[in-house]
Formats: structure tokens, sequence, C-alpha cells
């Protein structure tokens, strides 16, 4: 791993910020007294009551939340970055050939941001989607002019049919998170979001699927050693890998969540974990219900007027609901309370899906 | 009239935004590629077919469109700017007395804008609101420290029961939009619009509910004759009141409609209609269905990420799918195209109400 450590420090995340800036949007950090006054007040005992710590006394932290709104990134989610930097990165490669294009297999965000910044630079983008996918998806990703190949939808049917194009065109893979100018490009939302708040921030969360934002966060904090990175997952139905990898010590290979958190239902990628995990880089991983998501998805509707996924808000939702982290802030220090940067990761979800989750 | 219009003038409208800056934000002016690109591309023949422009080309205007966003205004909705300036006109007045409170009879976004502008200068503030209000509005009125009151639901209800508070506790009446003051507080929004946006602007349009922002942004615009003020309008149900009393000469005094766009469901008052018609500062009305509001809402949400309340993108939905609009700006100005002000005027709107809009 030595020769992939050295790609992945602070420093390649500030070169990949440099070669990104002209394509993506520096993203704004909006907050909310409101929501700052929600988090910095104890839980009911009635919402604790169906979880472990029935019957103590709720946490009392004091939280000011800082949100970098990567739901007005480009396409709609911070995928852009990294797209974009492999994207540049792959023009500076020696004996680089753009007719050949590139390909991946994703049906969300990856996909569409692929497909943009490969569009930029006039090379063609081929993406593999399952033929169940969501026509909303297909109809994003081909507005973008990507070319679309429909597999199975198991994973051997999905590689092999990139394989394939790999094979016919001689196309580039872009894998969504497995990739270290993936990771390094999703660290530049958190260089951002460091550099925009007026105060040092004592911690920053992001949401955890296949990990490339969280690892790219952590090398972004890298040498900012009093800000602390957490990861956050969705727990329904194992959807929390990264968590109970993280504190078993041993990389969870496979999900299979159904989980609303949809940009969340991924393991884990190998490189991500040697970041998050080995290199111990990433200080804690929190989990939610899919109730806690939906309630912090409501505030953020209602308080901050702004469109997110329900991915986007699970580290609200940690901030919010999670009494383990709650505890943590409250008793390393107390009244003081910390600034925490929560990296809203997208917001790329359809009146039609938001109807179906909080009609009445 | 002649004392009312000396004091609605422009000058009035920017005395009104020295006296507010402290309390408000200067909301932010966003604009989208995607969507200029779909309201300067000619709608479909089906999408006329409904229409009385079936069979006929559809027009091919070009338009450019910054969204002014009180959806982020304090309380959610461009009703703070008129409340705070009621009050502190209120401040100013001889033999002002403080303790007497302020009273007004709503149960939408001007309740909580009063209630709100009354507590930051330690005034008592008393809601008349229909007993069969939404709860959720109630609780919001509450939370801003008003007194509330219930009463019957029709008008002659809600006005006794202001009036016993006015004879019992010396309270001044602050209506909604038919009073100077609330008038050219609203009017700041489109001050602001004037000033942020780097190019002229060719229009601006707003929606019509009393007409309060409409009549303010027209007062706004009063001495820029090259930028035209437009309303819109629902047309559900006879909603578009504005536009039938503009075209017919005559102010239609009472509606009964139930739009969706539930901000927009009262008749136009006297004093806007002054300003609108009487005097002329208004250039034309325009009214969109309620499936043509639906579908401004959805772009909105999906491509700019902002949550906006229906009656927030009227005007949105005229310069989309309203083809007297579209063809008026396709032949006077052809392929140069306008500069055109949206006012977004609210965004408070619950994740259950949008779910029963848009579930499928």
């Amino acid at each position: 791993m030595a020769s992939t450590d050295e790609l992945l420090t602070l420093a390649s995340v500030q070169e990949a910020h440099e070669l990104i800036k002209p394509f993506i949007h520096q993203t704004p950090v909006l907050t909310s007294a409101y929501i700052n006054s929600l988090a910095s007040t104890p839980q009911t005992p009635e919402s604790l009551s169906k979880t472990e710590w029935a019957g103590h006394p709720p946490a009392n932290p004091t939280l000011r939340l800082h949100f970098k709104c990567e739901n007005f990134q480009r396409i709609g989610a911070f995928k852009a970055r990294g797209a974009f930097h492999a994207i540049e990165r792959l023009k500076q490669s020696p004996g680089f050939d753009a007719s050949r294009g590139v390909v991946t297999h994703s049906s969300g965000n990856h996909a569409q941001a692929l497909s943009l910044a490969a569009r930029e630079s006039s090379i063609p983008a081929y993406i593999v989607m399952p033929s169940i996918s969501n026509p909303s998806k297909v109809a994003a990703t081909l507005s973008y002019g990507a070319q679309i190949t429909f597999s199975g939808p198991t994973a051997p049917e999905r590689e092999a049919a990139a394989q394939k194009i790999i094979d016919e065109k001689g196309a580039v893979l872009i894998p969504p998170y497995d990739h270290p100018h993936i990771i390094c490009g999703q660290g530049t939302a958190a260089l951002e979001l460091l550099s925009q708040v007026s105060v040092p921030l004592d911690a920053v969360i992001t949401p955890c699927g296949g990990g490339g934002l969280l690892s790219g966060t952590a090398l972004a904090c890298s040498e900012s050693p009093a800000t602390r990175v957490f990861g956050a997952e969705p727990s329904f139905q194992g959807a929390d890998d990264g968590k109970r990898g993280y504190y078993s010590g041993q990389r969870i290979e496979s999900v299979k969540s159904l989980t609303i958190g949809d940009g969340l239902r991924t393991p884990v990628g190998k490189i991500p974990w040697s970041i998050i995990y080995e290199r111990r880089l990433v200080d804690g991983m929190f989990s939610v219900t899919e109730e806690q998501i939906k309630a912090a998805m409501r505030l953020v509707y209602e308080r901050l007027k702004v469109v997110v996924e329900p991915s986007a808000v699970v580290g609200l939702a940690v901030a919010l609901y999670n009494e383990d982290f709650r505890r943590m802030v409250e008793e390393e220090v107390g009244e003081k309370g910390w600034d925490l940067g929560v990296v809203f990761s997208g917001g790329n979800v359809s009146l039609a899906a938001l109807g179906g989750l909080f009609e009445e």
C-alpha cells in the first residue's frame, strides 16, 4: 500500500482542489440558530426509550453546526469533485487517448458526475446500469451525454458488462470510491469547509457509504490534529458496515440494505478502509435509524429551506440523536461545546420520492 | 387617496429599507442555466393543447431568470419585511405605548412575521386565528411568543375578535397587506433584487394574493421605466381575482378558492389596488394552473435545490408556461430576450403537505 499511501495525503487533496476549481462550485456553508439550539438541548426520555440509553439521563452537549452544502454542487452532489479530479488526472497521464473514453458501473450520483466531467473534456462516458434502474436516473445520466449499457443487477454481471466495454473500446474504469483520485477529489469539500468557517472546527462528520467522501475528508483534516473526523451511517438492515467493521477491526465486504439513505447501501471500499481504519485517520463511526434520518431531513427542509437527499443528513442525525456521540461531546468539552462541520452530501431526491417518505 | 399616495413612492420603500435592514436578511438571488434553457424553449403542442393557444405555434421567447429567494427570509417569507417596517414606524409614532401591543387576524406567514417583529421590540402581539387553523401554524406562531385568540372562520367573526382586543388592550391593528407601511416593507425585496443583479432587469414578476408584495414591488420599480412589473396568480377557482379585476377595471372583493397556492387565496386589497391598477404601476397580470404550479415547484426542488411553498412559484410558472406572457416577450424583444426578476415569496411548507402534493 506504500505507493498508494503516498498519493493519499493532505497535499494530494490540495492539488486536487487546484485542478478541479475551474469545474466545480465552492458550495456555501449554512448555519441555523434554531437547529443549534435543538442539538444543544437534551433529548426527551421518550426519544431515548428505544435505545440502549433508556433510563439514563440524556446527554447535554453544546453543538454549533456548520453545514457544507454539497447539495448545491454540480449534478447535485459531492461526486462531481471526485469525477472531475479523476478526469483531470487521466488527461495528464502519459499516452492518454481521449477517444477511448471512461467507464463505470453506477446508477447514482457517480454516474451523472462522471458523465458530466467526461463531456466537458470531450471524452466518451460509458455507464453500466442495472436494467431495473429508476427511469429518472437513467434520463438524468443520458442528459449528460453518457452512453448507457444495461446489465443484470448483481455485481459480477455489472463488472462483466464494464469489462466488455474496457476490452472493446479501451475505456478507462473510474470506480465510484475505491480509487485514490476519487478520494482526493471528494476530500476537497472538507478543505473548503475548513477555510470557509471563521472558527477552527473541533470535528467534521460526513456520511459513509463506499467511504470516498469520509476518507477524503480524513485526508483533508489529517494535518489539523485539533479537528477530528467522524463517519455517519444508517443502521437499518446492516448499512452500518463501516461502524461494525471499524469496531471489530475487520472490513465488512457485503451489505444488503434498503435504507432510505440509498447512497449509503454499499460496503466501505478497500482504499477508503485503509485510510479510515488502518491509518486511524477517522476517530469514530456512528449510526442512526431511519426515523432519525427522516426527522433530520424534516428540520433541514423546514428550517434551512434547502433540498437534501436522505443520505445527506446522517451526520446531522448523529449530532441531534445519537446518544453515544452526544455524550462524547458533553463529557469532553462541557459547556464550551464543539464547532462541528457537517457535510450534506447531496440533494438528488425527486418530489415523488419525498412524497412517499413524508405523506401522512 | 392623496395623502396615502404621498406615502407610497420609491422614496418611501427606500426609507423602509433603511429602517428594517438591521432586522431582515438580504436574501440571495439564484440563477439556473437549466431553467433558463427550459424557459427559452417553445412548449410542446401537447402542453398547449388544453389552452386557448391550442393549434397555434408555441411562442419562443428568450428568458434569463433571476430568483429572489425570500424563502430564505426570516420566518421563511417576505412578510417579515412588512411586519418589521410596520413595527418600526409604530415605534416612531407620537404617544406610542409599547405595552398596548399589536393585533392582526391571520393564520399564515403574516401572523408569524408580526409576532417575531413585535417580540424583538418587546411589544405584545395578539393574533386572531380561525379555530380550524393548522396546528403546525398555531405552534409556529406561539413559538414567536404571540398570544393567540381563536375565532370563527368568517371575516366578520375574525374582525369582531380583533376589535375586541383593540377595545380591551388598546392594541394597534396591523393588517396583512392593506396598509402603506406593510406595502413599503414588502417592496424592499425588489429594491434589493434590482441592486443585486448585475444587469438592468427588463421586468420583475411577483405572486399576487392581497397585493402587498406586488404593489410594493411596483413602487420599488416606479422610477425605473425600463423595468416593468407583472403579477402572477393561480387561476384555480377564481383565485385570479387580481387579473380579472385588472382587465375589467373593477376590483374583485371576494374570492373563495382552495388553490394549492394557499397564500394567494385572498382578494387584492384597496390600497394595493390603487397602486396596481389606478396608478397603472403594474403592467399586466397573468395566471397559471395548479399543474403548472406543481411543475414549477418540481423544477425548483430538483434543480435549484431550495424549498419553496406553492404560492412562491407562480411567477416562475408564468415565465415557463403562460403563453400570453411568453408571446409578449418574444414579440417585443426577439432573440435579445429579457432579464426577468422572479420573486420567490416564501418556503413555509411541511414535508407532509409536500408529500400530499407529489406522491405518485
